[in-house]
Protein backbone atom coordinates (compact mmCIF):
# COMPACT_ATOMS: atom_id res chain seq x y z
CA UNK A 1 0.00 0.00 0.00
CA UNK A 2 1.22 4.03 -0.65
CA UNK A 3 1.99 5.66 2.60
CA UNK A 4 -0.52 8.74 2.82
CA UNK A 5 0.51 11.71 4.63
CA UNK A 6 -0.56 15.58 4.96
CA UNK A 7 1.92 17.11 8.05
CA UNK A 8 0.13 20.67 8.70
CA UNK A 9 2.02 23.28 10.10
CA UNK A 10 -0.37 24.57 12.14
CA UNK A 11 -4.27 24.05 12.98
CA UNK A 12 -5.24 27.75 12.63
CA UNK A 13 -3.86 30.89 11.22
CA UNK A 14 -4.18 34.14 13.20
CA UNK A 15 -7.33 36.02 13.93
CA UNK A 16 -9.21 32.58 11.97
CA UNK A 17 -11.88 30.28 13.11
CA UNK A 18 -10.19 26.64 14.41
CA UNK A 19 -8.86 24.73 11.64
CA UNK A 20 -10.53 26.44 8.85
CA UNK A 21 -7.32 27.11 6.54
CA UNK A 22 -6.19 23.49 6.26
CA UNK A 23 -9.81 22.25 5.86
CA UNK A 24 -10.07 22.39 1.59
CA UNK A 25 -6.29 20.77 1.97
CA UNK A 26 -8.07 18.03 4.45
CA UNK A 27 -11.10 16.50 2.38
CA UNK A 28 -8.87 16.82 -0.93
CA UNK A 29 -6.96 13.90 1.55
CA UNK A 30 -9.32 12.14 3.18
CA UNK A 31 -11.69 12.00 0.25
CA UNK A 32 -14.71 10.23 1.10
CA UNK A 33 -16.20 9.62 4.51
CA UNK A 34 -13.51 7.76 6.90
CA UNK A 35 -13.81 6.18 10.68
CA UNK A 36 -10.96 8.87 11.95
CA UNK A 37 -8.92 8.26 14.93
CA UNK A 38 -8.24 11.32 16.85
CA UNK A 39 -5.28 11.35 19.35
CA UNK A 40 -5.86 14.86 21.39
CA UNK A 41 -2.28 13.92 23.84
CA UNK A 42 -0.37 17.08 22.64
CA UNK A 43 -2.98 19.06 24.47
CA UNK A 44 -2.27 20.41 28.07
CA UNK A 45 -4.60 23.15 28.57
CA UNK A 46 -7.64 21.48 27.16
CA UNK A 47 -9.33 18.73 28.08
CA UNK A 48 -9.28 15.32 25.86
CA UNK A 49 -12.63 15.86 25.60
CA UNK A 50 -13.05 19.53 24.54
CA UNK A 51 -10.28 18.84 21.82
CA UNK A 52 -12.07 16.14 20.17
CA UNK A 53 -15.16 18.13 20.06
CA UNK A 54 -13.13 21.11 18.55
CA UNK A 55 -11.58 19.06 16.06
CA UNK A 56 -14.68 16.25 15.81
CA UNK A 57 -17.04 19.47 15.24
CA UNK A 58 -15.32 20.72 11.67
CA UNK A 59 -14.22 17.39 10.50
CA UNK A 60 -17.88 15.67 10.43
CA UNK A 61 -18.86 18.85 7.92
CA UNK A 62 -16.88 17.01 5.35
CA UNK A 63 -18.90 13.81 6.48
CA UNK A 64 -16.30 11.97 8.16
CA UNK A 65 -16.88 10.53 11.80
CA UNK A 66 -14.36 11.05 14.54
CA UNK A 67 -13.31 8.54 17.78
CA UNK A 68 -11.18 10.43 20.55
CA UNK A 69 -8.52 7.63 21.48
CA UNK A 70 -9.28 8.12 25.42
CA UNK A 71 -13.10 7.43 24.51
CA UNK A 72 -11.94 3.67 23.52
CA UNK A 73 -9.55 0.74 24.24
CA UNK A 74 -6.11 0.92 22.93
CA UNK A 75 -6.24 -3.26 23.20
CA UNK A 76 -4.91 -5.14 19.89
CA UNK A 77 -6.29 -4.55 16.63
CA UNK A 78 -8.40 -1.53 17.93
CA UNK A 79 -7.31 0.64 14.54
CA UNK A 80 -8.99 -2.03 12.51
CA UNK A 81 -11.80 -0.19 13.39
CA UNK A 82 -10.24 2.97 11.84
CA UNK A 83 -9.79 4.59 8.45
CA UNK A 84 -7.36 7.64 9.07
CA UNK A 85 -5.67 8.45 11.85
CA UNK A 86 -5.24 12.06 13.06
CA UNK A 87 -2.78 13.97 15.57
CA UNK A 88 -3.41 17.47 16.22
CA UNK A 89 -1.36 20.42 18.24
CA UNK A 90 -0.20 21.06 21.68
CA UNK A 91 3.31 20.50 23.25
CA UNK A 92 5.40 17.70 21.34
CA UNK A 93 6.84 16.92 24.59
CA UNK A 94 3.75 15.69 26.32
CA UNK A 95 2.26 14.12 23.08
CA UNK A 96 5.86 12.21 22.58
CA UNK A 97 5.48 10.74 26.56
CA UNK A 98 1.94 9.32 25.65
CA UNK A 99 2.38 7.69 22.81
CA UNK A 100 5.55 6.39 24.25
CA UNK A 101 4.02 5.27 27.45
CA UNK A 102 0.99 3.80 26.02
CA UNK A 103 2.90 1.55 23.45
CA UNK A 104 1.84 3.61 20.88
CA UNK A 105 4.72 4.33 18.30
CA UNK A 106 4.76 0.72 16.72
CA UNK A 107 1.27 0.35 16.37
CA UNK A 108 0.59 3.77 14.63
CA UNK A 109 3.78 3.79 12.41
CA UNK A 110 2.81 -0.21 11.20
CA UNK A 111 -0.70 1.02 9.86
CA UNK A 112 0.73 4.39 8.31
CA UNK A 113 3.17 2.58 6.52
CA UNK A 114 0.75 -0.16 5.65
CA UNK A 115 -1.43 2.62 3.46
CA UNK A 116 -4.04 4.20 6.41
CA UNK A 117 -3.77 7.66 5.80
CA UNK A 118 -2.30 10.03 8.58
CA UNK A 119 -2.62 13.54 8.97
CA UNK A 120 -2.06 16.10 11.94
CA UNK A 121 -0.96 19.80 12.46
CA UNK A 122 2.20 21.52 14.80
CA UNK A 123 2.82 18.84 17.24
CA UNK A 124 1.50 16.21 15.44
CA UNK A 125 3.77 16.81 12.56
CA UNK A 126 6.77 16.69 14.28
CA UNK A 127 6.06 13.46 16.00
CA UNK A 128 5.82 12.32 12.13
CA UNK A 129 9.62 12.94 11.82
CA UNK A 130 12.05 10.07 13.09
CA UNK A 131 12.71 12.74 16.34
CA UNK A 132 11.36 15.41 17.94
CA UNK A 133 14.54 17.28 17.65
CA UNK A 134 12.86 20.60 15.53
CA UNK A 135 9.97 21.15 18.16
CA UNK A 136 9.78 24.43 19.39
CA UNK A 137 7.98 23.50 22.17
CA UNK A 138 9.00 24.14 25.98
CA UNK A 139 9.97 20.17 27.02
CA UNK A 140 7.68 20.35 30.17
CA UNK A 141 7.47 16.52 30.77
CA UNK A 142 10.56 14.54 29.89
CA UNK A 143 9.34 11.77 27.72
CA UNK A 144 11.59 8.21 27.30
CA UNK A 145 13.11 9.14 24.33
CA UNK A 146 12.89 11.92 21.76
CA UNK A 147 12.10 9.29 18.81
CA UNK A 148 9.17 9.95 16.78
CA UNK A 149 6.95 7.99 14.60
CA UNK A 150 9.61 8.36 12.06
CA UNK A 151 7.14 8.22 8.93
CA UNK A 152 9.63 10.43 7.13
CA UNK A 153 13.21 10.32 7.19
CA UNK A 154 13.60 13.79 7.76
CA UNK A 155 13.10 16.50 10.17
CA UNK A 156 10.10 19.35 10.21
CA UNK A 157 10.06 22.43 11.75
CA UNK A 158 6.27 23.58 11.69
CA UNK A 159 5.05 27.28 12.50
CA UNK A 160 8.24 28.56 10.98
CA UNK A 161 8.92 31.88 10.90
CA UNK A 162 12.04 34.53 10.23
CA UNK A 163 10.32 36.83 12.38
CA UNK A 164 11.68 37.70 15.83
CA UNK A 165 10.76 39.64 19.17
CA UNK A 166 11.93 43.59 18.96
CA UNK A 167 14.69 44.03 21.13
CA UNK A 168 14.77 40.54 22.38
CA UNK A 169 18.08 38.40 22.71
CA UNK A 170 16.92 34.75 22.50
CA UNK A 171 17.99 32.88 19.03
CA UNK A 172 16.06 33.23 16.05
CA UNK A 173 14.33 29.76 14.39
CA UNK A 174 17.12 30.18 12.07
CA UNK A 175 19.65 29.82 14.15
CA UNK A 176 18.16 27.29 16.04
CA UNK A 177 17.99 25.30 13.05
CA UNK A 178 20.91 25.83 11.87
CA UNK A 179 22.67 25.03 15.51
CA UNK A 180 20.51 21.91 14.99
CA UNK A 181 22.41 20.63 11.54
CA UNK A 182 25.47 21.17 12.93
CA UNK A 183 25.05 18.50 15.39
CA UNK A 184 22.75 16.42 13.22
CA UNK A 185 24.59 17.00 10.04
CA UNK A 186 22.85 13.88 8.24
CA UNK A 187 19.42 15.60 8.58
CA UNK A 188 17.59 18.10 6.32
CA UNK A 189 14.91 20.11 7.69
CA UNK A 190 11.95 21.33 5.93
CA UNK A 191 10.53 24.55 7.70
CA UNK A 192 6.49 25.10 6.80
CA UNK A 193 5.60 28.41 7.73
CA UNK A 194 1.71 28.76 9.05
CA UNK A 195 -0.62 27.93 6.53
CA UNK A 196 1.50 25.39 4.76
CA UNK A 197 1.75 22.05 4.84
CA UNK A 198 3.75 19.15 3.01
CA UNK A 199 1.02 16.01 1.54
CA UNK A 200 3.12 12.59 0.59
CA UNK A 201 1.39 10.13 -1.66
CA UNK A 202 3.45 7.28 -1.78
CA UNK A 203 6.64 8.26 -3.01
CA UNK A 204 5.73 11.55 -3.91
CA UNK A 205 6.17 14.64 -1.63
CA UNK A 206 4.45 17.86 -2.13
CA UNK A 207 4.39 21.57 -0.93
CA UNK A 208 1.24 22.98 -0.55
CA UNK A 209 -0.40 25.86 0.94
CA UNK A 210 1.26 29.68 1.36
CA UNK A 211 4.49 31.13 1.93
CA UNK A 212 7.61 29.03 0.92
CA UNK A 213 9.20 25.98 2.15
CA UNK A 214 12.44 26.35 3.20
CA UNK A 215 15.22 23.26 3.70
CA UNK A 216 18.29 23.64 6.31
CA UNK A 217 20.77 20.92 5.79
CA UNK A 218 24.41 21.23 7.09
CA UNK A 219 26.85 23.02 5.12
CA UNK A 220 24.37 23.36 2.31
CA UNK A 221 22.58 26.97 1.34
CA UNK A 222 18.82 26.99 2.54
CA UNK A 223 17.03 26.20 -0.56
CA UNK A 224 13.32 27.64 -0.70
CA UNK A 225 10.44 25.83 -2.45
CA UNK A 226 6.91 27.13 -3.74
CA UNK A 227 3.80 25.66 -3.03
CA UNK A 228 3.04 22.82 -5.50
CA UNK A 229 6.96 22.04 -5.43
CA UNK A 230 7.97 18.64 -5.51
CA UNK A 231 10.71 17.86 -2.97
CA UNK A 232 9.84 13.66 -3.27
CA UNK A 233 13.84 13.81 -2.77
CA UNK A 234 14.01 14.63 0.56
CA UNK A 235 11.85 11.01 1.22
CA UNK A 236 15.31 9.84 -0.68
CA UNK A 237 17.80 10.82 2.01
CA UNK B 1 29.80 26.73 54.26
CA UNK B 2 27.39 28.96 52.55
CA UNK B 3 26.18 28.48 48.50
CA UNK B 4 26.50 31.36 46.46
CA UNK B 5 25.05 31.43 43.17
CA UNK B 6 24.31 34.43 40.74
CA UNK B 7 21.96 33.31 37.84
CA UNK B 8 21.61 35.67 35.09
CA UNK B 9 18.82 35.81 33.10
CA UNK B 10 21.09 36.68 29.79
CA UNK B 11 24.86 37.61 28.49
CA UNK B 12 24.18 40.63 26.91
CA UNK B 13 21.17 43.10 26.21
CA UNK B 14 20.42 43.51 22.21
CA UNK B 15 22.81 45.98 20.86
CA UNK B 16 25.52 46.36 23.87
CA UNK B 17 28.49 44.89 24.51
CA UNK B 18 28.75 41.23 25.18
CA UNK B 19 28.42 40.41 29.04
CA UNK B 20 28.38 43.72 29.84
CA UNK B 21 25.17 44.33 31.63
CA UNK B 22 25.85 41.89 34.23
CA UNK B 23 29.51 42.85 34.94
CA UNK B 24 28.98 45.11 38.18
CA UNK B 25 26.57 42.40 39.65
CA UNK B 26 29.45 39.54 38.65
CA UNK B 27 32.15 42.03 40.30
CA UNK B 28 30.42 42.58 43.03
CA UNK B 29 29.26 39.04 43.68
CA UNK B 30 32.89 37.34 42.74
CA UNK B 31 34.55 40.26 45.17
CA UNK B 32 38.27 39.61 45.04
CA UNK B 33 40.38 37.74 42.40
CA UNK B 34 39.19 34.35 41.75
CA UNK B 35 40.62 31.38 39.35
CA UNK B 36 37.19 30.64 37.31
CA UNK B 37 36.73 27.27 35.69
CA UNK B 38 34.35 28.04 32.74
CA UNK B 39 32.46 25.74 30.96
CA UNK B 40 31.30 26.64 27.51
CA UNK B 41 29.84 22.72 26.61
CA UNK B 42 25.90 25.22 25.71
CA UNK B 43 27.59 26.53 22.57
CA UNK B 44 26.81 25.32 19.54
CA UNK B 45 27.83 27.57 16.63
CA UNK B 46 30.60 29.14 18.61
CA UNK B 47 34.02 27.06 19.35
CA UNK B 48 34.93 26.44 22.92
CA UNK B 49 38.20 28.66 22.67
CA UNK B 50 36.53 31.11 21.00
CA UNK B 51 33.78 30.68 23.71
CA UNK B 52 36.29 30.93 25.90
CA UNK B 53 38.65 34.08 25.08
CA UNK B 54 34.94 36.33 24.50
CA UNK B 55 34.69 35.35 28.22
CA UNK B 56 38.12 35.99 29.44
CA UNK B 57 38.24 38.92 28.06
CA UNK B 58 35.57 40.52 29.87
CA UNK B 59 36.81 38.42 33.28
CA UNK B 60 40.41 39.58 33.23
CA UNK B 61 39.21 43.09 33.39
CA UNK B 62 37.98 42.01 36.77
CA UNK B 63 41.00 41.12 38.18
CA UNK B 64 40.34 37.39 37.70
CA UNK B 65 41.92 34.31 35.96
CA UNK B 66 40.05 32.03 33.75
CA UNK B 67 40.02 28.79 32.78
CA UNK B 68 37.94 26.74 30.06
CA UNK B 69 37.15 23.29 31.17
CA UNK B 70 38.19 21.95 27.52
CA UNK B 71 41.54 23.11 28.07
CA UNK B 72 42.36 21.14 31.09
CA UNK B 73 42.09 17.02 32.06
CA UNK B 74 38.81 16.75 34.41
CA UNK B 75 40.58 13.86 36.65
CA UNK B 76 39.30 13.42 40.10
CA UNK B 77 40.29 16.40 42.58
CA UNK B 78 40.78 19.01 39.55
CA UNK B 79 38.06 21.51 41.00
CA UNK B 80 40.25 22.29 43.68
CA UNK B 81 42.42 24.02 41.57
CA UNK B 82 39.44 26.50 41.07
CA UNK B 83 37.25 29.41 43.06
CA UNK B 84 34.39 29.68 41.45
CA UNK B 85 32.65 27.90 38.42
CA UNK B 86 31.16 29.45 35.45
CA UNK B 87 28.61 28.39 33.02
CA UNK B 88 27.64 30.61 29.54
CA UNK B 89 24.82 30.60 27.97
CA UNK B 90 23.59 28.35 24.20
CA UNK B 91 21.92 25.00 23.97
CA UNK B 92 20.71 24.31 27.31
CA UNK B 93 20.18 20.57 25.65
CA UNK B 94 24.01 20.26 24.32
CA UNK B 95 24.83 21.22 28.12
CA UNK B 96 23.04 19.02 29.73
CA UNK B 97 24.04 16.01 27.42
CA UNK B 98 27.45 17.28 27.95
CA UNK B 99 27.36 17.56 31.51
CA UNK B 100 26.27 14.71 31.96
CA UNK B 101 27.96 12.12 29.20
CA UNK B 102 31.27 13.70 31.21
CA UNK B 103 29.92 12.78 34.88
CA UNK B 104 30.49 16.47 36.02
CA UNK B 105 26.44 16.92 37.48
CA UNK B 106 27.35 15.64 40.84
CA UNK B 107 31.18 16.93 40.69
CA UNK B 108 30.13 20.36 40.22
CA UNK B 109 26.72 20.13 42.31
CA UNK B 110 28.75 18.87 45.50
CA UNK B 111 31.67 21.80 44.70
CA UNK B 112 28.89 24.71 44.81
CA UNK B 113 27.07 22.97 47.35
CA UNK B 114 30.21 23.06 49.92
CA UNK B 115 30.13 27.12 49.19
CA UNK B 116 32.17 27.39 45.87
CA UNK B 117 30.54 30.27 43.78
CA UNK B 118 28.42 29.76 40.55
CA UNK B 119 27.22 32.32 38.20
CA UNK B 120 26.14 31.41 34.30
CA UNK B 121 23.80 33.05 32.14
CA UNK B 122 20.90 31.81 30.36
CA UNK B 123 21.09 27.84 29.96
CA UNK B 124 23.70 28.78 32.55
CA UNK B 125 20.92 29.22 34.81
CA UNK B 126 18.25 27.02 33.81
CA UNK B 127 21.13 23.91 34.51
CA UNK B 128 20.83 25.21 37.64
CA UNK B 129 17.84 24.05 38.48
CA UNK B 130 16.05 20.45 39.23
CA UNK B 131 15.22 20.02 35.63
CA UNK B 132 15.56 21.60 32.10
CA UNK B 133 12.27 21.66 31.79
CA UNK B 134 12.15 25.68 31.60
CA UNK B 135 14.57 26.27 29.07
CA UNK B 136 13.06 28.06 25.66
CA UNK B 137 16.01 25.64 23.92
CA UNK B 138 15.26 23.52 20.89
CA UNK B 139 16.32 19.92 21.74
CA UNK B 140 18.62 19.71 18.88
CA UNK B 141 20.45 16.65 21.14
CA UNK B 142 19.03 14.26 23.06
CA UNK B 143 20.73 14.64 26.73
CA UNK B 144 21.00 11.20 28.72
CA UNK B 145 18.07 13.59 31.41
CA UNK B 146 16.12 16.23 32.01
CA UNK B 147 18.17 16.69 35.10
CA UNK B 148 20.07 19.61 36.32
CA UNK B 149 22.69 20.80 38.85
CA UNK B 150 19.77 21.13 41.09
CA UNK B 151 21.05 23.81 42.92
CA UNK B 152 17.93 25.48 43.81
CA UNK B 153 14.10 23.97 44.17
CA UNK B 154 12.90 25.92 42.03
CA UNK B 155 12.59 25.94 38.41
CA UNK B 156 14.04 29.44 36.30
CA UNK B 157 12.58 30.85 32.70
CA UNK B 158 15.70 33.13 31.36
CA UNK B 159 14.98 35.57 28.67
CA UNK B 160 11.40 35.93 30.07
CA UNK B 161 8.52 38.19 27.90
CA UNK B 162 5.50 38.11 27.72
CA UNK B 163 5.96 40.06 23.53
CA UNK B 164 4.85 37.64 20.80
CA UNK B 165 5.52 37.70 17.32
CA UNK B 166 3.07 39.64 15.55
CA UNK B 167 0.69 37.60 13.56
CA UNK B 168 2.29 34.42 14.44
CA UNK B 169 0.20 31.24 16.61
CA UNK B 170 2.81 29.80 18.27
CA UNK B 171 1.75 29.40 22.09
CA UNK B 172 3.38 32.47 24.36
CA UNK B 173 6.12 32.10 26.89
CA UNK B 174 3.12 32.82 29.57
CA UNK B 175 1.70 29.83 27.94
CA UNK B 176 3.88 27.52 27.95
CA UNK B 177 5.06 28.27 31.46
CA UNK B 178 1.83 27.73 32.59
CA UNK B 179 1.38 24.26 30.79
CA UNK B 180 4.68 23.32 32.87
CA UNK B 181 2.89 24.22 36.27
CA UNK B 182 -0.24 22.08 35.14
CA UNK B 183 2.20 18.97 34.15
CA UNK B 184 4.61 19.89 37.50
CA UNK B 185 1.95 20.79 39.99
CA UNK B 186 4.28 21.64 42.98
CA UNK B 187 7.11 23.66 41.23
CA UNK B 188 7.54 27.33 41.27
CA UNK B 189 8.56 29.03 38.39
CA UNK B 190 10.66 32.21 38.52
CA UNK B 191 10.83 34.31 35.21
CA UNK B 192 13.84 36.23 34.66
CA UNK B 193 13.38 39.14 32.08
CA UNK B 194 16.96 39.95 30.03
CA UNK B 195 18.96 42.11 32.08
CA UNK B 196 17.94 40.76 35.12
CA UNK B 197 19.18 38.04 37.85
CA UNK B 198 18.72 36.19 41.13
CA UNK B 199 21.25 35.92 43.57
CA UNK B 200 21.63 33.47 46.55
CA UNK B 201 23.80 33.98 49.24
CA UNK B 202 23.28 31.33 51.68
CA UNK B 203 19.64 31.50 52.80
CA UNK B 204 19.09 34.30 51.28
CA UNK B 205 17.66 34.75 47.57
CA UNK B 206 17.49 38.02 46.16
CA UNK B 207 16.22 39.22 42.36
CA UNK B 208 18.54 41.99 40.76
CA UNK B 209 19.13 43.86 37.76
CA UNK B 210 15.87 45.48 35.97
CA UNK B 211 12.34 44.43 35.13
CA UNK B 212 10.62 42.49 37.25
CA UNK B 213 10.51 38.82 38.07
CA UNK B 214 7.11 37.09 37.77
CA UNK B 215 6.66 33.72 40.02
CA UNK B 216 4.24 30.96 38.12
CA UNK B 217 2.58 27.84 40.85
CA UNK B 218 -0.39 26.02 39.69
CA UNK B 219 -3.55 27.64 40.39
CA UNK B 220 -1.95 30.63 41.80
CA UNK B 221 -2.08 34.22 40.73
CA UNK B 222 1.45 35.20 39.19
CA UNK B 223 2.94 37.41 41.65
CA UNK B 224 5.25 40.31 40.61
CA UNK B 225 8.58 41.10 42.34
CA UNK B 226 10.93 44.21 42.19
CA UNK B 227 14.29 44.55 41.93
CA UNK B 228 15.71 44.56 45.17
CA UNK B 229 13.17 42.20 46.20
CA UNK B 230 13.54 39.22 48.84
CA UNK B 231 12.56 36.14 47.42
CA UNK B 232 13.90 33.69 50.28
CA UNK B 233 10.83 31.69 50.70
CA UNK B 234 11.76 30.02 47.33
CA UNK B 235 14.55 28.14 48.48
CA UNK B 236 12.08 26.84 50.63
CA UNK B 237 9.72 24.95 48.50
Amino acid sequence: MNKRLLLLSNSTNPGEAYLSWPMPYIKDFLGKPKKILFIPYAGVSISYEDYFTAVAGQMTTLGHEVTGIHQIETDVGFLNKFDAIAIGGGNTFRLADLLQGHHLIETLREAVENGMPYFGWSAGSNIACPTIKTTNDMPIVEPRSFNGLNLIPFQINPHYTEATIPNHGGESREMRLKEFTMVNQDTHVACLPEGSFLRLEGQVLTFGGGGECKVFKHKKSPVLYAPGEDLSWLMRH
